[in-house]
């Protein structure tokens, strides 16, 4: 980060995706809504996540991979929840969706939890458990990874995806609380970031076929992401991708398309969203107050030598947020290569 | 697990605990229930949560620090939601009926989030997770743990404790999957059950002031348990003590009182239980089947050389569970001279 890249702002790279969406073919209101999300995403910090995955969003589209004119649909539902059927749209479209509905039916029964099969991709996990906050919910998030790179633990079949989780608590001053993790030790975007910057991974992210640390992203495709605490990162991998894949009739396990091999598969990616409306359970202002108070007593503690500060999940997102709204968002000169390429292929401006 | 250990039936342990929670002035029906899932936690082989923990919750009952007859009511409730006041029961009785009423309103609105105030512990996740299956129901347990070992990623203020989910799942002709795991590498129990065996912990158990191994339970007091995946399990941690904690208007950070330190002082143990109605989603039977498949998957996985099978969640426990419903409970040397002494101090007979 020491770099010193080229920014851009919030309304050049909203204008540069949107109108690569609909130049696409998306309809302009969906190309609105999936623009906004991917620009939010580089706004929050998820680099691996935002405009970086344009060029894949594009090949799939192009390639039929991906439905340009979904009709997205509730397939079942009940009081407190529903399952989607997205028809192979945007992930990003499926789940607005399904976090609004699930914000709608929470608000009347407490909590909610909207299921959707036949999704795709839809960029950061914390984008969609940060719908719920400004209705004074609490979010929480799962996705199936569109692309197994984790075997059950101890074997080498990669049966699993990073399947990641995240969970958004709203705060009275201080920023909300908001954990977005992979259940791997990196998530699978990280690897393709250091790809595209040519840079080595850490020892502890991937193992290669005999159990020995690799860390060539160039060799990633031969080795596994490590999960989290080991057997208890498999079983959490393995019962998201249950929660968020099996349970709505969507891709899990061997069923699951690697959408960065192939283009043009229907990849049926699952997805869930849960929201937890607070005044349901207490006082809102006195909930939000006591989370102030999290935050004052983790950062109060007493420092492990080595460290020089404590972080509360979604801190630095946060500090990234109001660094980019204001100074703009930095672009890897790899990335802007990518995406003036792509800006050839659609015939459009460049993104600067 | 090799050596020779004295083996008692089912009806023998359930009958000892029933006998001592009577004696120490539990309500009959009470006392059975209680008796019945710390038996069946030793039969799960939650060895650090059935029997083993008797002592412990008669010093609590006897010292006031639980109440013997409480009230257990709904504080709050919507159609999806409800919130319990334990009135300081035993854990058990509190998370029984937070389970019973999860599943009654999941069957009708699809699913339900029950969520405890005022409770205590209550002994392995699972016991609560496992609860909603035999409805054809997912279960999702979460809970803020007895006593705060973890200090924020970076810190040494001892903040958090292990918080542990179990995510329950049933299966048709395999056992259903059954996920129970601490956001620690280890949880505390474990640590105890070291120290009343006189063995040393692993290496990554815990760590000293300094982050350095700490492998001497006698010494555990000095030292911190590791969170898996350093920051992500941090951050599990802190938000699973929110929504069981906080959410519910139970303890949580500072708050949060050391039972095994403390006999007396109101814990307000926070507890939360999710049950999910499979039959709202899809079709049970298939699911079912579609749960057996990943269990087919992952077993037939190739290995990762040091490995000679993958396990699933809870397949161990099931094995455990065949042996000892069959063959009985063993009971180690040293929890057997501590049950002795409890006898005593109680006059009622020994356990055998």
């Amino acid at each position: 980060m020491k770099e010193n890249l080229k920014r851009i702002s919030e309304d050049q790279l909203f204008n540069f995706i949107n109108t690569a969406l609909i130049t696409i073919g998306l309809p302009q209101d969906n190309a609105h809504i999936v623009a906004k999300l991917m620009t939010q995403a580089d706004l929050i910090g998820s680099d691996a996540h935002g405009v970086f995955r344009l060029p894949q969003y594009t090949k799939r589209l192009l390639a039929g991979g991906i439905n340009k004119t979904p009709n997205i649909r509730i397939e079942r539902e009940k009081n407190s929840m529903a399952v989607l059927n997205g028809d192979n749209a945007m992930g990003h479209l499926v789940m607005e969706h399904a976090a609004n509905l699930a914000v709608k039916k929470a608000k009347e029964n407490g909590v909610a939890w909207v299921g959707a099969n036949s999704s795709n991709h839809a960029g950061p996990a914390s984008l969609y458990a940060r719908i719920p906050l400004e209705h004074n919910m609490i979010g929480i998030y799962v996705a199936v990874g569109s692309g197994n790179h984790v075997p059950p633990w101890g074997g080498t079949d990669l049966l699993l995806s990073t399947n990641p989780i995240a969970i958004s608590v709203p705060s009275w001053n201080e920023p909300p609380i908001v954990l977005d993790m992979a259940t791997t030790v990196a998530a699978y975007g990280k690897v393709k970031e250091k790809l595209q910057r040519n840079e080595e991974m850490p020892v502890g992210w991937m193992i290669d076929g005999e159990g020995k640390p690799l860390t060539d992203p160039k060799k990633s495709s031969e080795g596994y992401l490590l999960p989290i605490g080991e057997a208890k990162g498999y079983g959490l991998a393995l019962m998201f991708g249950i929660l968020a894949g099996t349970l709505n009739g969507a891709s899990f396990g061997k069923a699951v398309v690697d959408f960065n091999a192939d283009a043009s598969s229907f990849t049926n990616t699952g997805h869930f969203i849960i929201a937890v409306d607070i005044a349901s359970f207490t006082e809102v202002e006195g909930f939000k107050k006591n989370i102030d108070q999290v935050w004052t007593e983790m950062k109060g503690s007493k420092l492990m030598p080595g460290f020089n500060e404590i972080r509360l999940p979604g801190e630095r997102s946060h500090q990234i947020y109001l660094d980019r709204t204001k100074n703009g968002i930095p672009i890897h000169e790899n990335l802007k290569n990518v995406l003036d390429a792509l800006s050839e292929q659609l015939n459009i401006n460049k993104i600067y």
